[in-house]
Parts: C-alpha cells; sequence; structure tokens
C-alpha cells in the first residue's frame, strides 16, 4: 500500500516533514511518498497545489495527506478545499496558545532572521570551529570548545561534532584516539587539562568493523581484530580515567548529539 | 512575561522542540524559557518530571506549556496529570491517522535504526563527501556530486553543504571565486564540466563586509570595496554562463538548503 503525502509551508516546510515523518514512522506496513512544498505562500501556489493533489487522488483513487504549516489562515483555508487528509499544525495548536498567552499569533511567516541577528554568528562560528578542531587539528582552539569527543576513528565523532555546531550553536572538537594513547593512565596529552569538557564516544567492534570496511576494505585499519583492540582499549581509557561516554552503535546522530547534550548539561547556544 | 516550556519526548524530542519554536514564534512579546527532557521513556522518568512540572508552577505562579511525543499512552497520560497546557503530538494526530490508514501504530518508540540501516552509510557517506570537497578541494570527486556550489568567500556555502550532507544525505561539493575566476566568460574550470550541478550563492556586499570583518577585521578582504566588487563580478557570473543563484543575504541555512534543494528538484536521499 502507498499513500502519497503532501508537505505544504509557507517557510521551509522542515518542521511539518519532521512532524510527519515521526507520525507515520508508526505504520510500518505503508509505505509513504513525500512530495514538499516549501515556500507556498501565494493564492496562485496554493491553487496549483489544490490542482496536483486533485490529481494525485484520481490518479491513486485514494486521497492524499496533507501536512501544513500555513502562518495565513486564508490560504490554509483555501488549501483546505484539497480532497486530502489534512494536518495543519497552526490551525491545530494556535487557538489554545492564543487564549493560553492571552495575545493574537503575530502571523507572520517563518521564523525572524533579522540581518544582525547574533544566532547566525554564533551558528556559523559553531561550524567554523567544528571545522578548525576536527579530527585532532586546532588543539590551541580547545580552551573555547564546550565538548571535545573523543574516540577512536569512524565512531561517529565528526557528524556529531557537525550536528551540535549546526543545530545547536556549540563548539565542539573532536580528538581520534590511536595506538599511542592506550598506553597512558591518563588522557591525551592535548585534551588532558580539558577533562570535564571531555565526552568518549564508543561503538562495538562488529559494526566498526562494517563501517570501517566500507572506507578502506581488507585493511589492517578495518579488521575485527584490529577494531576489538581499539575499542576495548578505548572503552579501558574512559572507565579508567572517569570520561562519561556514549555507545554509538545503533544510535542516529541525532540521538548522539541529544545525548551529549543532556549527560554532558550543554545548553543550546540558537533558538 | 516569560514562560516554561517543557519539551517531552521518549525520543530526542527535536520534533517536539521544532514544533514548540516554530509555534511559539507566533508570540513575540512572550519570552520563552526552554526545557528539554529527551529520552523520557519510564514511569519514573515521568514522575519526576510531573513533580517538577508543578514546582515550577508553583515557584512562577502560571502554568507551564508542555510540548511532548510519547508514543506509549499510558506515560502520556501519567504526564498529563502535571499542572501545565499539554500538547501532544501523538495524541493529536495519531487516532485520525489510524482511522485513514485502517491500521493501530506501532507504539514503538522514535525511528527505526538498524544496524544495516542504509541511511546510516548514506548520510556518512555524504558528510565525508562534502568535507573532501570544501571550499575547492577535492576537484576530483565533483561528478559524483549531487550539487556543486559556488560564490565568493564567506557567503555561505560551507554551512549550507553540511546542512545538505546531513539532513538530506546529499553530496554537497562547494567551489569559492576569487579574483581569477571572474576575467572569463565562462565556469572556472574544475566545475565548468559540471555546468547542470553548479548553483550560485551571493550575498549583499554589506552583509558581507559585516562577516568578513568578523573574520579579519581591518583586512583588504573584508573592505566594504572588496565585497561590493568581488559580489558583482560574482552576480555578473552567474548570469553571464545562466547558473541559478540564491541570496543568502538574510535566509537562515535551513532557508538557502530548502532554497537549493527545491530550484534545483534535489531528492532526499535519507529519510
Amino acid at each position: 500500500m502507498q499513500r502519497t503525502v503532501f508537505i505544504v509551508s509557507d517557510h521551509t516546510g522542515l518542521t511539518a516533514e519532521s512532524v510527519a515523518r515521526s507520525l507515520l514512522a508508526q505504520f510500518e506496513s505503508v509505505s509513504f511518498r513525500y512530495v514538499t512544498r516549501p515556500f507556498t505562500d501565494t493564492e496562485e501556489e496554493v491553487h496549483n497545489l489544490v490542482y496536483e493533489i486533485n490529481s494525485t487522488f484520481e490518479r491513486e483513487q485514494i486521497r492524499p495527506i496533507v501536512f501544513s504549516t500555513l502562518a495565513n489562515r486564508a490560504l490554509y483555508n483555501q488549501l483546505k478545499t484539497a480532497p486530502a487528509l489534512h494536518f495543519d499544525l497552526f490551525s491545530t495548536y494556535l487557538g489554545a496558545l492564543e487564549r493560553e498567552l492571552g495575545q493574537p499569533p503575530t502571523g507572520r511567516v517563518g521564523r525572524l532572521h533579522s540581518i544582525n541577528d547574533n544566532g547566525y554568528f554564533t551558528r556559523i562560528d559553531a561550524v567554523d570551529f567544528v571545522l578548525a578542531t576536527d579530527d585532532g587539528i586546532g588543539e590551541r582552539h580547545y580552551q573555547m570548545a564546550d565538548v571535545i569527543l573523543i574516540g577512536v576513528s569512524r565512531a561517529g565523532k565528526t557528524p556529531t561534532c557537525l550536528f551540535l555546531g549546526l543545530q545547536y550553536g556549540l563548539r565542539a572538537a573532536n580528538y581520534p584516539l590511536a595506538e599511542g594513547d592506550f598506553e597512558r593512565d591518563a588522557l591525551p596529552e592535548p585534551v588532558r587539562a580539558y577533562k570535564d569538557k571531555v565526552f568518549g564516544l564508543t561503538i562495538a567492534p562488529g559494526r566498526l568493523h562494517q563501517i570501517r570496511t566500507q572506507r578502506r576494505p581488507n585493511s589492517r585499519y578495518a579488521s575485527l581484530e584490529q577494531c576489538e583492540y581499539e575499542v576495548r582499549r578505548a572503552e579501558q581509557l574512559f572507565r579508567r580515567v572517569g570520561v562519561p561516554y556514549f555507545d554509538t552503535t545503533s544510535a542516529s546522530i541525532e540521538e548522539i548529539a541529544t545525548n551529549i547534550v543532556q549527560s554532558a548539561g550543554l545548553q543550546r547556544r540558537i533558538g
């Protein structure tokens, strides 16, 4: 069974899409085809979209599902004339919020992004920081880090740092653990002074073997034996020095990042 | 006026937070304090959270607002006993979806992330690709790119590519336009063969001056004159060779990325 799902927004539509995917993940035996229509903010665009939804309904003989976030009520009422199951976040929740907060919604589209918005600089600065301190480089910047991830190669450090920079505006550095680092009873020298910012990532050796094999098949680096050795020593190090760590084996980047933010008590720097 | 907003989820809570922030951005004169409680999935955790919401209510003398995504109905019913205005995405929408799709929701927490999930590799591959082709490096990989962003330094190329990689699983390369590139009537040599993948970014000179000044104050690079020159020549190039381009001046990374995906007709590679 397949259903077409329209994601309609006067802005990026990323929130509506995230809601749709979260909800529809609860129905595993249906396959959903997503059609995204961001920046839909004129009568003409909605008119064309209603036509498109109509055609889809006639072709598929089953009504599509529409998830929308339209701040303009007139546009939403126009969209609602299309033959579909409609969910609009704004019309669902804004009424109750208006009553609770005792003031009307502004009706303004999207979030505010003024040219002098500090959020922009915070975020760009965070991304620059992640790139300047990726994979053990730029240790002179560690003092300014919000968090420093350590772990063996391919445990998930870089994508997690990028996510923390982009989504949270956090300055996330990462330092790879390699052979020499396992011989000591202390954190590697470059991060030693920053123990309170250090967070470990670990991974099941079999999974690491699989990931490294995609990168360098049949290398010593990718061998199960080497993966087992590195992971065992890295976890020993985390426990010995008392650094918190998280197992990334079956976690998404979002899950790893959220866990770190939560466990390390970090505060989001952008809204 | 300040209101405390609790974001409660049995998973990362990123969807619930995104919904809350989108809706509450419609009420500009209220300042919202966000408290996030991801991975709340036991009776005990909900019990403690109910207590925390209660204390907040007593301290602030105004009930908090709770946005939740809890797949488990029993936990949600427990949460709802807390004195707050409650919005739960699942209880709002799942009933209607169940009736429409003719099957019950699985009740499973979060999205499925199996160890052999192709999405993981697609995403990591995309992030690796972005890093391997950032700022003009790795041109030998351009053939495998989904999109190649070009523009002057600090027009927003790198963060946008990272967002496209992380959020869409797209292989996004970027190539910086510099002096030598403005003298010709064609795209710079490294990207010339890939014109159908090339997308331009531009920016208002005043804004560019502001951004570059943060990076290298009082340099020729950051001077308004230099910014004006580069932007004018870059836009001339885009028009001359017929490359689509987008003005990033007052856009967020999400807005830039969504625009590119939409305009270039790119397909999301991860769910």
